[in-house]
């Protein structure tokens, strides 16, 4: 009898390898923070320490959240349904002037308890103060991708674009050998960054052979602006800049012509979706089945909780999948299956994790989330993705493990005190709510 | 001391009522059925048998489903992604041809509980076998509006139309006094009845004082068919039926002209809104901010399971909300409290349930749906709309109460056996493999 340190068990398992292949009742071994064993339930070949009991529920990747920028949970439901310039200038900018690296650290933490309790167990992130963004992850035991925004302006964190730069490479150094955290180079937009910051940022990207991330054409604004100043698509911008390769991940995309994507695809840009931001924001809808037919990797994200409002990777899905439906009208494009791999496998090979986390491959870092679903509304299961898609929720996911770790057990965060993270944020919203002078409740 | 049967209080009480008004640590009193009374919380003032600690989150009306095909449930996920016709010709018209009473039953009831375990309390069905419906939601504890589908084919309950007409005859004498289930007549479309069949249903409703409630202008092929048959919209076509009236509630509503939603604000005829059937179909976006400013009531729905692919109305605010602001990019229009009120007390008045529910108000029918926001997903709090609409999902509910009676607590269903309808609704999934032959899991 072989030893594992970890056993799931009695579940349908959903590997989404490259066959999308699907082991009914399945057995999942896990010994130190890799997948050992995949296969039919054979249990008594393997014994555990630990086991969890899938009780006929699914066992599947745990799932990406390819954009966010996760301390914007504390201005969740802070201006809605506003004009992008009012909510901005009125909203976010005074708020987010206000911020320290406490404020960010306690925003972190919230998102990642929301995070994991709803299904994700990696996540991309851009904002400030992103040592704490780092560090924060590191103590929820969620894996990240993460980097320091960079524009024209002085940052509340590190000041002046310089002293940016030095930031994120320090980041770099520092994180360079962890298991769960890695550090991108994040320029924010070509609207907020001159072409010199750009083509530093690459140049600090490429010598660290780490992803260049950053916010493209996602509005209609940004697009005019873009072609006023240069003449350019924001995609052509890049590329006369020598931007575009494998290695840039942009985030939105949602304003591209037919050339613009081809130009992506031919330089293995990676793109990110993010529906239900840009739908609350009217910002447009992602030509995602174009991207997809011309072969982009493309991934799902949430961006962050002041334009969705939530984390819930499983809300996005069902608002990818329809979005797009509607935007073609044609209701067999964005299938259950392909945006359940942009949330997956997709999501991982789009920030360059694919050898280490989307899908369950033996060798592969073991980030596993086990659905619970014997309830009403995941009753009956004829097609176990379009359950995960069109009908499930955050809530439904039982268990967590990131890289071997559990992390959640029946839905009991393991390695986050949730209640003093609520009383935290509430806390801090009060500060915001001084900041930007708001007195409802 | 006043006595009452059940007290809520300990939580924000969102009335939904004329003025939206909020009372903060509020209190609500139950006698009966009945809302006896609502306002600042002077606890000690009122006691009774049953009380309810909101612990800090939300009190409102239950929400309101105003279209779906309840029993459809048992046909969750069994088709997706494909072209409309192959949906309905390999796989829901096949089922459907086989069903009988007792399908039709176990899939209520199964809605039932999904639909009171996400804060639904009040439904609006179309289905065939409407005696199970009515007495499924009444074995549920759910107030319901229900009516037989009416259309020129046979019927695999009542045969021919004529029959069709006399069993929704004597649903309506049966149900008439019933404290939770009334009676519409409830023709299925334009192309699937003809003009004779609309208007006797017609008659049929005038003389009874009940709903009219028909599927109209879903799909672009709906609208060809009925314009190539009468060389009107279909709007046009029940004007010249004299169809339109307070008392006509169309559903769907996606491909209506300008003059449509004018003559239908005239007629006062109310509308129910189902974006995510009309998204997962492909069908199109209903033109729900024109119709709000001419003035016509909208209400939300779900519509059926195999088309959506969940009875949850949180996730269908959310989608409501932000398919509006998409189809007319302006992130201001379908705000939270728009879409709230559709879902609530919006959704009351297109059923003409108005001075029942809807809305928590002294003297109306106690529908009332307590929500625990002490989660991450739920925090902080700026704006108690915002966060119901764009960050809830029906798992928050924590109790429900309907016409007086609490049926969840704790997220524990007291009306219905959950287990055993799950069990019975995975027996009957399984007849439905046989009938459309599938034999993936």
């Amino acid at each position: 009898m072989t030893r594992a340190d970890i056993l799931v068990y009695n579940g349908t398992i959903l590997t989404m390898d490259d066959q999308n292949k699907i082991i009914a009742d399945g057995l999942l071994a896990i010994s130190g923070d890799t997948i050992t064993y995949i296969g039919g339930d054979e249990k008594g070949s393997i014994s555990a320490e630990k086991e969890l009991d899938a009780k006929g529920g699914l066992i599947l990747p745990g799932l990406i959240n390819g954009h966010t920028h996760a301390a914007m949970t504390l201005f969740r439901g802070l201006a809605d349904d506003l004009p992008l310039l009012d909510w901005l200038n009125d909203y976010i900018f005074p708020a987010e002037s206000n911020m320290d690296a406490a404020f960010v650290r306690v925003g972190t933490l919230l998102a990642c308890a929301e995070m994991i309790m709803s299904g994700t167990t990696t996540f991309c992130d851009m904002y400030l103060f992103e040592e704490e963004v780092a560090s924060a992850a590191r103590e929820a035991g969620m894996r990240c991708l993460v980097g320091e925004v960079l524009y024209d302006f002085p940052s509340p964190n590190y000041g002046p674009i310089e002293r940016g730069f030095e930031y994120t490479e320090s980041l770099i150094q520092k994180w360079q050998d962890d298991p769960l955290v890695s550090i991108a180079v994040e320029p924010h937009s070509l609207f907020t960054c001159s072409p010199d910051l750009l083509t530093t940022a690459n140049k600090l990207a490429l010598e660290y052979d780490v992803p260049l991330i950053i916010h493209v054409a996602e509005t209609l604004t940004e697009l005019a602006e873009v072609k006023k100043r240069y003449g350019k698509t924001p995609v052509e911008h890049l590329h006369s800049l020598g931007l575009l390769g494998p290695h840039l991940i942009a985030d939105h995309c949602v304003h591209l012509d037919e050339l613009d994507i081809k130009t992506m695809a031919e330089h293995g840009v990676k793109v990110i979706d993010n529906p239900e931001s840009n739908m609350k924001l009217a910002s447009g809808i992602s030509p995602v089945p174009e991207m997809l037919a011309q072969g982009v990797t493309v991934g799902l994200g949430t961006d962050g909780c002041a334009s969705n409002n939530n984390l819930d990777l499983f809300g996005e899905m069902d608002m990818a999948a329809k979005i797009h439906k509607i935007q073609t009208m044609d209701p067999t494009v964005t299938d259950a299956i392909t945006v359940l791999r942009m949330a997956t496998i997709e999501g991982a090979k789009a920030l360059g994790l694919e050898d280490t986390t989307g899908s369950l491959e033996v060798g592969k870092k073991a980030d596993v989330i086990i659905m619970d679903t014997d309830k009403p509304h995941l009753t009956p299961m004829y097609n176990p993705y379009s359950l995960l898609v069109y009908a499930a929720t955050g809530n439904d996911v039982k268990h967590s493990i990131i890289d071997g770790r559990v992390v959640m057990e029946d839905r009991r965060l393991l390695t986050l005190d949730v209640a003093d993270i609520i009383e935290r944020s509430k806390e801090k919203s009060k500060k915001v709510r001084e900041w930007v002078r708001i007195d409802r409740d």
